[in-house]
């Protein structure tokens, strides 16, 4: 059993935490990027699969790479962020499995099942995603996810050749909170779930 | 900006965190889910779309429900789990936009965009399946999350003639620690991650 959180930690990992737009000019060093990786590392994922990969983009050339596969509307917000994290999954994790789960052969169970590996990396990335947005928020950071960009060109230009994929962007910085607008409301329990 | 976890809090919400299997006879009461889940609704979505919906196992008769669909090697760790958390996600999200963003007409981005609609569905639905798995952690709750299990299975018992899909299970309970196994290693940082 784990210990309990306090309110305020509660509430800067999700009640009062917000999607960011607008950033402080306070830079984020890279030693707090592994500090956030090594966070995140520890969340759950399929048969430890861990299928996430991160590209962090801090410099003006990199942020220039991915320009033109953002669209209109995400295009400041994005572009002023001190770091983009493009979080991507690679297709190929299972020839990691040896590693990342050796007790039994996992690799077997992916390899050469395009589809469960596709469903697996897409999922599980995911999930590594969020863990990431929590994880960013839990050591003072602010975070802006999207998925408004193409795929295809951040593919072309980020991952040609290899078995990586990206799934979604992470803007990441201190907030400017006069960027924010009110929030949004949420479904309540009884839209969103059921008990049996 | 958000204020910092403290040593403990990132220990109980990923570094010493464990996928648990076998379970303290210590039940979770409604009021307990009800808690989980308004945590987990704050983390954020794609347009606020919120399309994960969760159906929260606790009798007999809906465990046995379940238990057809359920993989051999994860029978026993899930049919003794107080609670099963079914991480579904509704098709048709975009028709509570409306709603849930109402700054625009964001129903129209999705409806009629099937392709569109169900990678928004499956990316975000997991993000809120990892917001309830480290909600869950936070308020003191242990969690075994797993996708071994026939999906159309679950489907079909639970969400037929209805816009839902299943996408994976999550186990939640007071774990008991004499299941544990050592924990696997991680990819490093420069395994998972580059920086430009």
């Amino acid at each position: 059993m784990s210990d309990l959180l306090d309110a305020a930690a509660l509430d800067t990992l999700f009640r009062t935490a917000r999607t960011h737009y607008k950033w402080q000019e306070r830079p984020v060093p890279d030693t707090k990027l592994a500090e956030l990786y090594d966070l995140l590392k520890f969340g759950p994922t399929s048969a430890n699969s861990s299928p996430a990969r991160f590209v962090f983009l801090r410099t003006a050339e990199g942020k220039a790479k991915l320009k033109p596969a953002l669209s209109e509307g995400n295009l400041e917000k994005t572009m002023t962020a001190p770091v983009i994290a493009i979080v991507a999954h690679d297709m190929k994790f299972f020839d990691e499995l040896p590693k990342l789960f050796p007790h039994a052969d996992a690799r077997s169970w992916f390899a050469g099942n395009d589809a469960l590996a596709e469903v697996t990396a897409f999922r599980n990335g995911s999930l590594q995603g969020a863990y990431l947005i929590l994880a960013a928020r839990a050591i003072g950071l602010d975070a802006g996810p999207m998925s408004g960009f193409d795929n295809a060109k951040v593919d072309e230009a980020f991952f040609a050749g290899t078995s990586w994929k990206s799934n979604f962007l992470v803007n990441l910085g201190y907030g400017d909170e006069s960027g924010l607008f009110p929030r949004s409301p949420r479904l309540s329990f009884d839209e969103a779930a059921r008990l049996e």
